[in-house]
């Protein structure tokens, strides 16, 4: 007999991995990036005041973090208006997410998303047996009206929708959104991925009801709070769900400095305003170097642009590639006909004017 | 229809957590400890280089950490003259021992375990629909003979094994823990946690031999590296169990901070070194507190001393509670008869005095 001896359904997941860091394109060159746009990371760096308090945690880093993430979710609570009982902090949107099938996700569960939306949840519900119903991108948006179709169709447990939505930086209004909510099909839990929300305008996200059993929404601060060092996250939802993920999580998984720099950052609001703005600032300037190398930026609610390359996905491909071979970390979209696109993490002027130099080498050298 | 729809084995799973963190007791009393020797966390702390490489990281919080933690493999497989193939970084060994079970344990699978070893093993295999059988302790210490023998009847996927051993501070040898390994059934993997390795004597853990594949070793930097409030452990095995973990992990999991402390953690062997003395310090110093108030220290090849109160387990529960009431944190084995027991970790001098002055009046209360 084999020794480990691995359950059927690990033995048949793919080796691959959702994401290949930015680290390990490092290594894989031998050189560092010129500039590192690839990962959605806010390059604006966290408030000060979270750095301090990171800074003033490290001595104390010898005591377990609070398994309860106490502070945190008062902090947090304060913030959104709601209760304690309604936020769960983990290790992550990836890691709350990843809790989050495991406590629904049976094998041969139906689970719904876009064709194109984010790999690592895919990862996680093939990583549960869950099977996967994907629904095209219509016009570059997630389609809401077909997600809930096939989640009825399916009688998916989960239904995934991220907005405003990575890799496309489209969005839909709060409006519509809450009319997804309240057409969420009996016995689905519609996931609300709002990674990107602290970067849309204003009317983007619906009034925040954590008794609505329907929807569970994911916040994170690894986008604009600057801190995805940290890896921490968190998911607002009805406290019974909440409570559920008790269950399962790991426990003692979001350590003690992570949450220090967490409830700092929260407090420092002022400090997010001028990130939205610097984000703003940058998105336009991503457009101005698109349009000037004859690219067209996509409308954009998050802290990235996708540029319509104008042609097909091997051609967008290929200029991913020679901006990676000049040290310009970007990503770009898996699926058709998004894959005409490369996403471009918005940067500070120096990480622009950088992109603005390559841009056009890397262009000349597909022709 | 409810929803969600919890999957029979979460709905089945119980709301109980493994721990009561040391934050929430204090929350509870109202009033912070006097001496924090519950969870035994290293009250020694970590190498100042640890803390100054936590401090200098703060600044590169924005980033995601290394999902592949390339820097700190590197520098543990240097460190226990490894390939960096055979060591898997994750969220502490809780982290690693959800993933492990995970990897190996389908509903209904054989899981073999001592009974009154680690609560959040248990909850692992229990979450995930292992059926635990527990072998009793022998004269205070895990019974390896006994652990193989229940391994070989039930066909046990993993069998769990800590040494030295907590809750009870006892260990074995290497050589007789070199013969278990030799003697694990096929088809069974050998989970040996070696949390408190560090503060055993010389000949405790047998020779490292990454590629035996019928074991795997987990460390960590929350003992007596000093690094809890990080949540960073390792696991240490034949590279093709190595990898797999790499299927279901949350990849970018352990954050950009922690990697960087847990780098120049392992770094610092001097400090290691102190803290061992200290360690062996502080174990002699609360076995006469013990002594001097009519108990008995136990043996411990730890950084905590078990200590015989002498009657039953309500009596030790009592002395427990008295103690908590006096804002001294500690803790005590769960299952007869090691529950005649309370758990100390081991001190600076200053919280060993505080002890020595609050046990004799908890003490005198239960008369």
């Amino acid at each position: 007999m084999d020794t480990p001896q691995f359950t059927d359904l690990v033995a048949n997941l793919p080796a691959t991995v959702p994401f290949v860091g930015p680290e390990a394109h490092m290594r894989a060159s031998g050189r560092p990036f010129l500039a590192r746009l690839g990962a959605n990371e806010s390059v604006f760096g966290p408030s000060p005041k979270a750095i301090a308090a990171l800074r003033d945690a490290a001595a104390e880093a010898w005591m377990y973090g609070d398994s309860e993430s106490h502070h945190l979710r008062a902090a947090l609570a304060t913030h959104h208006g709601v209760a304690p009982e309604n936020i769960m902090v983990g290790e992550g949107i990836d890691g709350l997410l990843g809790n989050l099938v495991r406590l629904l996700v049976a094998p041969g569960d139906a689970v719904v998303t876009s064709d194109g939306a984010y790999p690592t949840f895919n990862y996680h519900v093939a990583g549960f047996g869950g099977i996967l119903h994907k629904v095209p991108y219509r016009d570059d948006h997630e389609d809401p009206a077909a997600l809930l179709e096939r989640a009825e169709q399916t009688g998916a447990k989960l239904l995934y929708f991220c907005n405003p939505d990575n890799p496309m930086g489209s969005w839909h209004s709060a409006r519509i959104v809450q009319r997804m909510i309240d057409a969420v099909p009996d016995g689905t839990l519609l996931i609300l991925d709002e990674a990107y929300i602290d970067a849309a305008p204003e009317g983007t996200a619906p009034k925040l009801n954590v008794n609505d059993k329907r929807v569970v929404r994911m916040r994170t601060f690894s986008k604009l709070y600057g801190l995805a060092g940290l890896r921490v996250g968190y998911a607002l939802g009805a406290a019974p769900l909440i409570a559920m993920f008790d269950r399962i999580r790991n426990h003692f998984g979001v350590g003690r400095i992570a949450q220090a720099g967490a409830v700092a950052a929260v407090q420092d609001q002022e400090w997010l305003r001028q990130v939205q703005d610097d984000v703003r600032t940058a998105r336009a300037a991503l457009g101005r170097v698109a349009a000037e190398n004859g690219l067209h930026a996509l409308p954009s609610a998050t802290n990235f642009v996708t540029i319509d390359c104008g042609r097909d996905g091997a051609y967008a491909k290929s200029l991913l590639q020679a901006l990676m071979a000049r040290d310009v970390f970007v990503r770009m979209p898996f699926v058709a006909p998004m894959d005409r696109c490369i996403r471009i993490t918005v940067g500070r002027p120096e990480d622009i004017e950088t992109l603005a130099r390559v841009l056009p080498n890397a262009l000349r050298s597909l022709q």
